[in-house]
Formats: structure tokens, C-alpha cells, sequence
């Protein structure tokens, strides 16, 4: 079902930076483990980069735009349409991704992954194999050559950001009715039902979400989803913008680049990523667990603890921006804190 | 106990500018809610700051360092000459916090509010009415000239930030020992035992924890401390930095800048704070919940619910400062993005 590329292993991390990292942090101006889990961050981006010296200064975002057949069951409260305005509200500055990346200094790529839209949008790269995935509550959401054409978007969006030479990439999606894409997916890969999995989503209530559970655990049947692969089920109830960014992630890892994963519909594709190819996982960095009903259980799956709780629930990448400065703050205390011998502080009990 | 001062009253929140901001919220191009505590924050600065464009670039460090005579007892791991050589740390740049306010675009002033040292050190502002507090495991740790001085030590060093006209000040500390008395006035003013506030500090095994719990309780006990007022409870049990702490957030409040509040030890000191002069409190974001085991009942007792969890337990203002790009970011994204009206992005089904 997944081309060949997606299979290939991805590197191994460094044990003998890992080790040094340690080392060093041991030895800097603070009690051990004063620093909590920034130190475990250093040395996660020390092992992974392969360096003394762990980097996030360059983080370009790239968010991945798609529409969903299955909006037209009314899964969202908000409408088709919006998918579209918010790519140009992303290009023209004015969403919260796009101010986030100002601030941090990080490049922004907004990428068509299968958007509805019939013409190239000025500002947006458009790489998409049809307009829309297909409504999966009546048929499969994509055929293979469509799952496999929405991977390698993933892959030039992330070839086309190695040229910067990043130190970690982040990655976010839009799309009208993807967090019902993603609950299916997610219901699917994790053998739950879709009750368990489905949130409220941009807006929906009570009524609404149970709803969306319904039309999800009928077309999880209907598909015969029960122990699928991921590519089988990114096929059957998937999105275009959900397949890129899996295959960003994977192709991301195998050029050595850490991924800062954002909230639920990302995270999903990082399940996905990791089942079709594990070796993936010691290049993920979880930002932020979502307000969104079932991230908690895609993050227990991965054994993800993510680093910001903050109630969010926007998507656009915009949960792994605000996760940002922490990483490049661990880096600076793991690379500029002086050590016990460096500044004459005793180390123990004199 | 107090001086006069500390409890003139704190400058009312704008309730104009709050609802202000929370309708601009409202019409930013993402689902009402969707970015969580960021826009709760916002929302939060700009009533406390009278402002449409709430704001958090400018934001000193003050780390406040002192001395404790219960150090005689082996409450600490480390021995008390670090107080010292960390400030010299701190002024040399290679301190965590050092390192933090130089990322963050921070000045970092270090006051000597009572350490031990006997001469003026280089880079740090002396300004202390004894060297360090005395051993209240014998007697009261400080009189009330003392208290009276270092309450005015605090206000002195807002007085110096404010000139800069600062968005809001971050508060630290050092001092070996003052977990210890940060326990004793946590127990007294929440009426709990030293067993269930009492933590680890820097580095202690369980038996240190324990022989720590018993002083205090024993402590609380000698000099009387039931039902205590903040004043008695800082005299009796208090130390230096933490008394300046608690003049420094006083005099901060009352000059209408917020103060970005650390771990446990300025968590106790905003405790006293508020518990002297209860129209602070609105002033008050607190930044993270700390490793140290009685921070969350400080917390709770403050109706507290700090912006990050990252296990941290370093103390110098460094929880706080790793929190600051967080505020920076939420007032970003308040101010900057677009509305749906100027994206002519629908709000609503349509």
C-alpha cells in the first residue's frame, strides 16, 4: 500500500553524543536535574542532530492544506469554504500561524495538499493529486496512487526546507472536517471505538459530536478497518494533508531532522508515520497536548509527553510554534551555562 | 509588623479594557477558545496593563539573594558558600538565569538582599540590613527593622526597573536554606504541617526531607505561628530574599506592572504578599509548577494555575523566564492577528 520509500530506515541516533550530552548537563552550574525536563530535551536534540551542541534556531513550519469529502455529512461548524480562506489568510500574515512564524523567525510554507481549490493561490505552493479526498462515509477517501502522491508531497515540502540546512522542522495541517479524518484514523489504528477517539473538533457540540462518532464507527466497519495497516487506512478514511504530512515526518527523520509535532491531527500522522516505519519515532518532539478528546490517547500510544498543556485546539502548527522557544532556551542553557569547575561554584557537600 | 506601605492599595484592573480584548478575541480568525490560556493571558495583560495592545517585551529580572541561619542545621545538600559564588555566577553570565535573560532580551540585576557576603561583589547591588538571617530553629530569624529593610530593598529594586518602563518584572532567588524557610511560612499561613509542604529542596534524599519537616514543625510550634499574620510569620521563619521578594511584588503591583512569578520560593513570597495586601493578587501570572512538593498547595491556596509543567526545581527566576516567550506570543497573536472581517474568512456556518 505505502510506496517503497517509506519503509526505508531512518538513521540512528547517537549514543555517544547522548552520553556526553548527559555528561555535560551534570556538570553545569545547578543541581542535577534542576532543569527538569529541558535537560532531557538537550540532550534528545544532542543525540538526534549527532552534536555537543544541540540546535533549534532554524525551524522552518510548513502547513499542509486539505479538504474532506466527508465535510458534506456536516462534521464541522464551520464550512467548506473556510479551508481555502484561511490558506490565503495564512499567506497574506494575518492567522495565527503566520504570526507565530514572524515572531519566531521561522519561515512558513503553506502547501495545497488536496485543497478544493481550482486555481494555483498566489503565496501557496499547490502539489495535490485530486481536489478533496473522497466522502469515506460512502467510499474510499483515496485510491493508492492518490495516498501515494499526497507522501511525496510530504517529501518535496520537506527537500525543499533541508535546503536551509533546519535544525527541526514543524509541521501543521488545515482542513475542514480533518479531525474527523483524523478520529477515524486514529480509532483505527488504536483498535477503539470512535466515541472514545472523537472531539468536539473546531466547534461542534454534544450533539454534533455524537454525530460525528456515529458516521465514524459505521465507516470503520464498512471499510473493514478492524487491524489495518496505516496505508490501508490512510486509503479508506484519510485526507491529502493527513498522507503529507506522514510522509513529511518519515522523510523528515530519515534526512536526520528532528520533527516538533503539533496537537491531534499532526500526532495522528505521526501514528501513522511510526507504524508504517518505527524507526522514525526518536525524531519526534511533542509540543503541546490539545484540548482536542482524543490526542491523550494517540499521545499514549506513541508514549509521548508533550510539553505544553495550554488548552489549545486551533491546529496550523500553531501548538508546536509556541513550543518553540523552549527547545531553543534548552539549547542555550545546554550550550552557554557555565560548569561547576568553570565558575568555581562547589558541586557537594563541602 | 509591616511598614505602611505595604498594604496601601494596588491600582484597580480595567474592566473596559478587558472586555475590550476579549471581544477582539472573539473576531481573530480561529474558533472562539481555540488557542486556549493564550487568550485568557491576553485578555489578563491587557486589563491589567490598561491597554488595547497588551505587551510583554520588556521584562527585567530581579534576582533577589540571601542567606539563612537554618543552614546550620544541614537542611540543605549544598553548603552555604554557593550563595555566594552563584551570584558571582550570575554576574559572570554563566548561571541558568544568566543565560536566560541574555536569550530573552532581559537586563538581570542580582541583589544582595542578605547573603553572607562581607564586602560588595562586583555586578550585584548590595543592599541589605544584616548578613543573612539568624537560625529560627533557635530564635526569630529577622526583627522587625529587619523585615522593615527588606521589604524596602524589594520596592528600591522596582524602583530602579521602573524607570525603563518595564511590561512586566520577573522576580528570582538564591539562597541555600531558603527552601527550608520557604516550607515553615507556606505551613504557617496555610496551616499545614512541614510534612505536607516540606520538599526535597536541591537535592536532598528522604531521611534529610524528613529531619527538614521535624525543624519546621518544631519551629512553627516555638515561636508561636498559629494563626500568625504574614508579618509575625516572615519575622519569625522568614529570610531576607524572600522578605524583598515579597516588597519587590508589593511595590510592583502597586505601580501597575504584573509580575511573572517563579517556583516555590516566590510562589511563598507572593503567598505573603497577597496575604499582606490582597489587591495584588490581580498582578499575579504565575509561571510554572515546580518538582518542589509543596509548591501546588501554595498554588492552590493562591487559586493559581501556572502557564508550564516541566518539572522544574531550579529556582533563580528561571521557571518564569522560560515562560516569557509564552506571554510574548499570546500578546503577538492578540495584536497582530488578522480579524475575519479583514481576512473575509467566514465566522460562522453559512
Amino acid at each position: 500500500m505505502f510506496p517503497e520509500w517509506i519503509t526505508k530506515p531512518c538513521p540512528d541516533i547517537s549514543a555517544v553524543h547522548r552520553d556526553a550530552a548527559a555528561a555535560r548537563q551534570a556538570q553545569l552550574t545547578k543541581p542535577t536535574g534542576a532543569l527538569g525536563r529541558l535537560e532531557a530535551l538537550a540532550i534528545e536534540l544532542a543525540s538526534v542532530q549527532h552534536t555537543d551542541r544541540p540546535r533549534a534556531e532554524r525551524a522552518p513550519i510548513i502547513v499542509f492544506a486539505g479538504d474532506h469529502g466527508i465535510a458534506a455529512q456536516g462534521v464541522s461548524a464551520y464550512p467548506q469554504e473556510v479551508t481555502i480562506a484561511m490558506m490565503a489568510n495564512f499567506a497574506a500574515g494575518g492567522a495565527a500561524i503566520s504570526v507565530l512564524a514572524k515572531e519566531l523567525g521561522s519561515s512558513l510554507e503553506v502547501v495545497d495538499a488536496g485543497t478544493l481549490a481550482a486555481q494555483p493561490m498566489p503565496g501557496i505552493v499547490t502539489d495535490k493529486p485530486r481536489r478533496a479526498s473522497r466522502d469515506f462515509s460512502k467510499e474510499a477517501a483515496l485510491d493508492v496512487a492518490d495516498l501515494a502522491f499526497a507522501l511525496e508531497c510530504g517529501e518535496r515540502a520537506v527537500a525543499r526546507a533541508a535546503v536551509s540546512d533546519p535544525d527541526l522542522v514543524i509541521l501543521g495541517e488545515m482542513g475542514i472536517g480533518n479531525t474527523t479524518s483524523a478520529a477515524a484514523i486514529a480509532a483505527a489504528l488504536l483498535g477503539l471505538s470512535a466515541e472514545a477517539i472523537s472531539g468536539l473538533g473546531t466547534g461542534l457540540d454534544a450533539a454534533g459530536r455524537d454525530r460525528k462518532a456515529r458516521l465514524v464507527d459505521a465507516a470503520l466497519a464498512q471499510h473493514g478497518l478492524a487491524g489495518a495497516s496505516a496505508g490501508q487506512t490512510l486509503c479508506a478514511v484519510g485526507g491529502l494533508e493527513i498522507a503529507a504530512i506522514c510522509g513529511a515526518i518519515i522523510a523528515s527523520a530519515q534526512r536526520r531532522i528532528p520533527i516538533l509535532i503539533d496537537g491531534f491531527i499532526v500526532s495522528v500522522a505521526a501514528l501513522a508515520a511510526s507504524r508504517a516505519n518505527p524507526s522514525c519515532r526518536p525524531y519526534l518532539i511533542f509540543s503541546h497536548r490539545s484540548a482536542e478528546q482524543g490526542h491523550r490517547l494517540v499521545l499514549e500510544a506513541l508514549e509521548a509527553r508533550p510539553l505544553l498543556d495550554l488548552d489549545l485546539r486551533l491546529g496550523e502548527g500553531s501548538g508546536a510554534a509556541l513550543a518553540l522557544p523552549i527547545l531553543r532556551l534548552a539549547c542555550a542553557l545546554h550550550n552557554r551555562m557555565a560548569t561547576f569547575a568553570e565558575a568555581a561554584v562547589p558541586d557537594r557537600p563541602g
